[in-house]
């Protein structure tokens, strides 16, 4: 299709869409002519990765396009290593938090749990930002707070890299910087309506009396 | 003390300590004559409150005012219903999607598992537009990836609202409503955080022989 109907089937402007080609963010079209390129279906699944990462994620273009560079080149770091992958992605995502080498708190914390930790990792110094936020507030915070999340953590991470027999090295890695960015307001969302779910339970349950008060 | 060593303790510009006066997040002092007020630890601890939302969590100066609101007077509603209250301060955190009645992606996910939930709750759109990018950005989305997530919110949840004997009703209030907002980048970088502990325990068995293969 031309970029025209690229546009119409898309929802987005001509203009945005040459924003895009010019940033690397979208890949050209097949030049069908010396005035006119053909775009095809990739073309509109790149448009709808773009929009969920800026609109719905809320992240600036600059960060989409370098998330959208890790997803299309893993290998552009030293080695072909997820752990340094995932380290680039997580840095792309907010909160945006100066790297700091002393994060006192979040050190402390990931000795309590065992974690295995880098403070080059950007989560280092979100983690150390998020606790002293939490205690600056007046937030309970120990050990068994701690554990609350690491532990609920620890498990949803597991079940995420639990090896898929079928995938590819490359979309293993597309499925992890996606996933880390993209299911996070799916968990959040979902904290929030248990909490709903959990105290309409409990009202209805100081509401009506039990079998063995009435 | 003045609001200038107020100032200089907090390290807040005495402009701003004004403007937060006049918006109601910061009590006035105690007049102590025509031109000057007294401020004393109160006004110390609800600004380092301010500055864990919106420095730390990164919330418009707004949405910060409304949640010092809803912590003030909790019985601002019709009624002192913690369901309420909770749901006055999700709609005060981001991510800030329209409100939706139609939220079919998020009605299909809370119908699975169970949730009892009200459509004008704002998590119930904030869900579905979550939903939305995960679908758009071509990542699994089924009722076992639902479950992962949905399970350890869940028990999380229950943890939180677990009942604190000592705590008095407005207490509860507090830490539920600031427990939403700052937690939030808690959990968010501990898992980030044990994405990198898992994936480097699984390099590092990659690359370490094992007792049955050497």
């Amino acid at each position: 299709m031309r970029i025209s109907e690229l546009s119409r089937h898309s929802g987005i402007p001509v203009a945005t869409l040459k924003f895009y080609i010019r940033e690397g963010m979208l890949p050209r079209g097949i030049s069908s002519s010396p005035t006119s390129a053909e775009y095809g279906d990739d073309h509109l699944v790149r448009l709808r990765l773009i929009q969920a990462l800026s609109e719905v994620r809320g992240l600036p273009l600059a960060k989409v396009r370098d998330i959208l560079a890790i997803i299309d080149d893993p290998d552009s770091g030293e080695t072909n290593d997820p752990v340094h992958t995932m380290g680039e992605a997580v840095a792309a995502l907010p909160p945006y938090v100066e790297a700091d080498s002393d994060s006192p708190r979040a050190i402390a914390a990931l000795d309590a749990i065992g974690f295995t930790y880098d403070t080059d990792y950007a989560a280092v110094a979100q983690l150390d930002s998020a606790i002293r936020a939490v205690e600056n507030a007046g937030l309970p915070w120990d050990t068994n707070v701690l554990r609350r999340y690491a532990d609920a953590m620890t498990e949803v991470a597991r079940q995420e890299l639990a090896p898929v027999p079928e995938q590819t090295a490359a979309d293993a890695v597309t499925y992890a910087v996606l996933g880390t960015a993209l299911f996070e307001p799916v968990i959040l969302a979902l904290r929030r309506l248990a909490h709903h779910h959990l105290l309409v339970q409990q009202r209805d349950e100081e509401h009506e009396p039990t079998a063995s008060t009435s």
